[in-house]
């Protein structure tokens, strides 16, 4: 009838097969193909379902090890109930994290169930003592330091009485002497082993400010420099920002270089985009002459330092057709039919002040993989250890999972932010091959729906291991629809959008000023710096510094906002109004927030505060602060009216008394 | 800084590894780890995100093979839009079935799509006829039949004018020839093979009806015979029942018999538990003299064939204390310390009529295993196809899925039930190993929350891939509280429910009875037959046979029916009823069902029928045939009022015109 081969092979298989199952482990991302992303000092549940047939009491280790060992550490897992086990593990150092689940029957622990159930039933005979008995004789082991007290035990049990027995063979004593010893049955070992990429705290949590250098000067036409920015961070720290990001800062190409408003002619004196990168010069190892070369920005990058300010560079792998890599290694490009080397494209567009390199050339794709690394590490030996990865959904996934990997296997203290603006996998596989943060379609979601359903997939979808969102206002590329028309509420609106449901949060400069001028029925800006120099009234009237510098305190100080997850929507019966509450996990800060998504007319609601967050009754008299405004508020009962003013201030942010702190009934 | 080594190997590993993503592969369990289930002659939807970095066009081919072969079909992959990507698969055959999924960058298709945006926008170069000239160029291959087609091409694009040569660049039969000449850059190609089981329709729908052959001869105190239970399959039939499932045939042990009720002490004349398998007479290949032996069995299963009805048998995998193994394959169970065998327990509890085997005796598991495998040998060679497994959660997980594996890569007619009655876990991972069906919590599920949340959890999420829930309304060992007191319309909401909300339900004999009488306090019947014989009055006035044989005929004409998928809930404003909507997946067959879950009182409803489900709008006119009472209704705007009167019939199944037949606006 069949063939006895496969069915012997697969006999054979089945009664080796683990006998105790463990799935649905958590956290993990596609199933294991990435590793989960975890927060250094922060502890982490790890949980599985463990499970078996029959009856039998199981226990379960979670074993863990740090980078580049394999000393894996144990750690006891803790049954939750309903088959789920669970264990913490706090990691200490940043980088490539393993763990495992090991499970096994224990044999001790099953008696001991099954006699102690008996015995309080007075259902124990002198068999049930008996078998008790042969497992302690078993798990006796003449070599190992517990012997002795086996020994005794199980001379004590040959000539006691029934209860007596019965008490030495249900104690706690006895049973820990056991585990010490006890064999193993059916262990379930590293049948897979999962991995966990830890990074430092700026991964999840920090406000980010963009500028452009050359835009710095203060004095129209004037190209800025270095020295320009180091006199604006005193006002850039002031508003709370602690990473300062910069589009390219390399030497600008001068062939088809783009003029004024992305015009395909320069006109004499164009400054031409920061993304055509490469002249003369130098390449992406060089730093443009007219910023101050290397020197200025050693001295900023000192400067920043001593701030408290870290400095983030862009990472954008194109080249201008000056680039010197395009004369050194032409076969790092695509040509064309023509011999012409092939420039960047979204037909019918065409960028010609760009190149991209053709990561799988014919001609060794590997010396330009390790040439981009090359890139990467000659900044981190500047000290730099933030890099925005330019359209990063443009060039090969395998070559960013290598590319990350290996920097973060010496720089574990790197982050690699990715701006990606496209479809919704390609988001996520980016964050998946190793990307620490990720923009976001955040910019255009304005509506209570939209927010809340965006958010909900980032905190409670498979997002939430592995997907962390930031959260930038606005960018040098888009000029949100939504400010064009807000005027300054919509700006406070979008801050404290972006500053409350976010650990990373960013402006680039001219938001705070309320900037927004339109390339006319475009979310492009007039003007936009990327292609001119660009001086600002930084003290303009009607800008929103104070809100902003406010935003970023409450933000340093409050952990409940170090992270986009700890959100839960609530109820309010006005749409306009996005309601929700941010938590820590051990909830010892809970933070109220109520903002409206109205820029143009007041709106109020009857809020039901969460009271049970800290677990009050909705009754209960709560002593609440409201944070922006500083002012203190003594709440009885749960519904609170508020009313929300555009032209003051459209948003609050309460923070609750710690669980048992100051209410009384 | 770092060794050399690892970092080369890293970058050799990435330069080979696959550009394009493919993700999100559904159906998928556990993440491959075991196979989806799906029906035989159904069409299966297969789909994967599948994407690469830029804008390169893609194709995607889902590869498949019917059982034991190796031998590929390909089947051209669709987007879907969003980088989902989408094959319709229909398997012919029963048994294991394997997809694989590949992908290619389509350098023809993107360089088309990139033209015709060009021609479009009048941007079209010399250099862009050139570079498509070159793709062709390099696509030809002299011996391939393609080739002077291609050559022709070549040939006419030499010389023809831009307009000309754009049409031929552009036209489709260009792309089609290319397409089959078109090597396949970056072809990613099973990276995964996933596993599909297919079984045939019983797996998924069928009409259960449970009964003790013992209990059949309709005469107080009369053993029953199998020649009984062929009188009474007319009466099955018509009830509309087409699995006839009986518990234990086999010889019953008489050490430590159970008596009535559960006694410990059989009187004489009991006639033992037939779960207590195995006497001097045979085990599990034996068929109990009392019933009529192996040849009246041979009787019955002949008649029930030609009536139409398919039997099932339990498969216990238990001994009496007489059962012949214990003597044959004393290694086969486990010993106490005493030398004695050790029987079933649930401390403090004893069940001495039961010995159970030992999967991992220290003698020859494997010969234990493989005959387990004879015995279900032994019933598919007498026709049986379909085993009801007792308490499978108590077994070992790897034993099921090599002996149901195994048993059906000969037999994939065979059909597995679980009755695991256990925490989730154990219950999905029996389906996941090979069970075909399952018992459920349905019978303890009763609110209309209580309902919803459970049939939302089987049908969106992971489980509608692999679990196929048995609504049982009772079982020998469950006599649910709700019917206890609920009286005959209780029966009625039940079935109706269970007939309704799954492919697969059953009842167990004495439910159309609306028998209900409890041991006191207790989910058990009184005077269970599991110990006793039983006669009972079929024509018992009260009965609801008229109703369950309207049901089951309702349940084979409606293939929505057919299966607990496509169900969606509807909102309705009393929370007495279950309101929900049943549809095929072409939305030919639309059932709209409302269910009043109050046995005491009549409920009512302003319903809102799912026009939109055939396509008409809320105020179209709707011929609607309410299927319980025959009754056609002309129904004007899809808000309906409904009363549900216990006493008469507490609910009702309306099928909607199919879209587009029958409604004016």
């Amino acid at each position: 009838m069949t063939s006895a081969e496969p069915t012997d092979a697969a006999i054979e298989q089945a009664l080796k097969a683990p006998r105790i199952a463990v799935s649905s482990v958590a956290p993990l991302v596609e199933c294991g193909q990435f590793p989960a992303k975890h927060l250094l000092g922060q502890p982490l549940a790890v949980a599985a379902d463990i499970f078996v047939d029959g009856h039998a009491q199981l226990a379960a280790t979670l074993l863990w090890n740090r980078p580049a060992t394999w000393d894996w550490v144990p750690l006891p897992m803790h049954p939750l109930g309903n088959d789920r086990w669970e264990a913490i593990l706090t990691p200490q150092v940043p980088g490539r994290h393993r763990f495992a689940i090991e499970a096994w029957i224990d044999e001790w622990e099953t008696f001991r169930h099954d006699l102690s159930a008996k015995n309080a039933a007075g259902a124990a005979t002198a068999v049930d003592m008996r078998d008790g008995i042969q497992l302690l004789e078993r798990a006796h082991d003449t070599r190992r330091a517990e012997a002795p007290r086996i020994a005794d035990l199980l001379r004590r049990l040959e000539t006691a009485p029934p209860e007596e027995c019965t008490a030495i063979l249900l104690a706690d004593d006895t049973a820990e002497l056991v585990a010490r010893l006890q064999p193993r049955p059916f262990l379930t070992r590293f049948a897979s082993i999962f991995r966990l990429e830890v990074e430092r705290t700026a991964a999840a949590f920090g406000s980010w400010y963009e500028l452009f250098p050359r835009s710095q000067s203060n004095v129209p036409g004037r190209q800025g420099t270095f020295d320009d920015v180091i006199a604006r961070l005193p006002a850039i720290k002031s508003m709370g920002f602690d990473v300062l990001y910069m589009p390219p800062i390399h030497p600008i190409g001068y062939s088809k270089r783009k003029g004024r408003n992305n015009n395909p002619q320069a006109g004499p004196g164009d400054v031409g985009s920061p993304y055509a990168i490469g002249n003369a010069d130098g390449g992406h190892d060089a730093v443009a002459a007219e910023l101050g070369g290397l020197d200025g920005f050693r001295r900023l990058q000192t400067a920043a330092s001593q701030a408290g300010i870290e400095l983030a560079l862009d990472f954008a792998i194109q080249c201008s057709p000056d680039h010197p890599w395009l004369e050194q290694h032409p076969g790092w490009f695509s040509r064309r039919s023509d011999g012409s080397f092939r420039c960047a494209e979204n037909p019918p567009k065409k960028y010609e002040d760009i190149i991209n390199v053709d990561f799988y050339g014919a001609d060794e794709p590997r010396d330009l993989w390790l040439a981009l690394r090359d890139v990467l590490r000659f900044w981190i030996a500047e000290g730099i250890n933030i890099f925005r990865v330019d359209n990063p959904h443009t060039k090969p996934l395998p070559f960013w999972e290598w590319i990350i990997s290996s920097i973060r296997r010496d720089h574990p203290q790197v982050i690699f932010l990715a701006e990606a603006f496209t479809r919704p996998a390609m988001m996520a596989r980016l964050a998946q091959v190793g990307f620490s943060q990720s923009y976001t379609y955040f910019i255009w979601r304005n509506s209570r729906s939209e927010l809340a359903d965006y958010m909900t997939e980032l905190t409670a979808g498979p997002a939430k291991d592995f997907f962390r969102p930031h959260f930038f206002v606005n960018t040098p590329d888009i000029n949100p629809y939504f400010l064009q028309t807000s005027g300054r509420p919509g700006f406070l609106i979008r801050a404290a959008l972006a500053a409350t449901l976010s650990g990373l949060w960013g402006i680039y400069s001219g938001f705070e000023l309320c900037e927004a001028e339109p390339l006319p029925g475009r979310e492009e800006y007039l003007d936009s710096e990327k292609y001119e120099l660009r001086a600002r009234d930084w003290n303009a009237p009607g800008n929103i510094v104070n809100e902003i510098s406010r935003l970023n305190l409450i933000r340093r100080s409050n952990p409940a906002l170090h992270s986009h997850l700890g959100l839960s929507f609530l109820e309010v019966g006005n749409d306009r109004i996005l309601y929700f509450a941010k938590a820590t996990t051990d909830r010892s800060n809970v933070l109220v927030i109520a903002i409206s998504l109205d820029p143009h007319a007041p709106q109020q609601a009857i809020l039901q505060i969460p009271f049970h967050l800290v677990g009050a009754a909705d009754d209960a008299a709560l002593e609440v602060e409201e944070l922006m405004r500083g002012a203190r508020f003594a709440w009885k009962g749960n519904r609170q009216h508020w009313y929300f003013d555009p032209l003051e201030l459209p948003f609050a942010i309460w923070r609750l008394p710690a669980a048992g702190a100051s209410w009384t009934h």
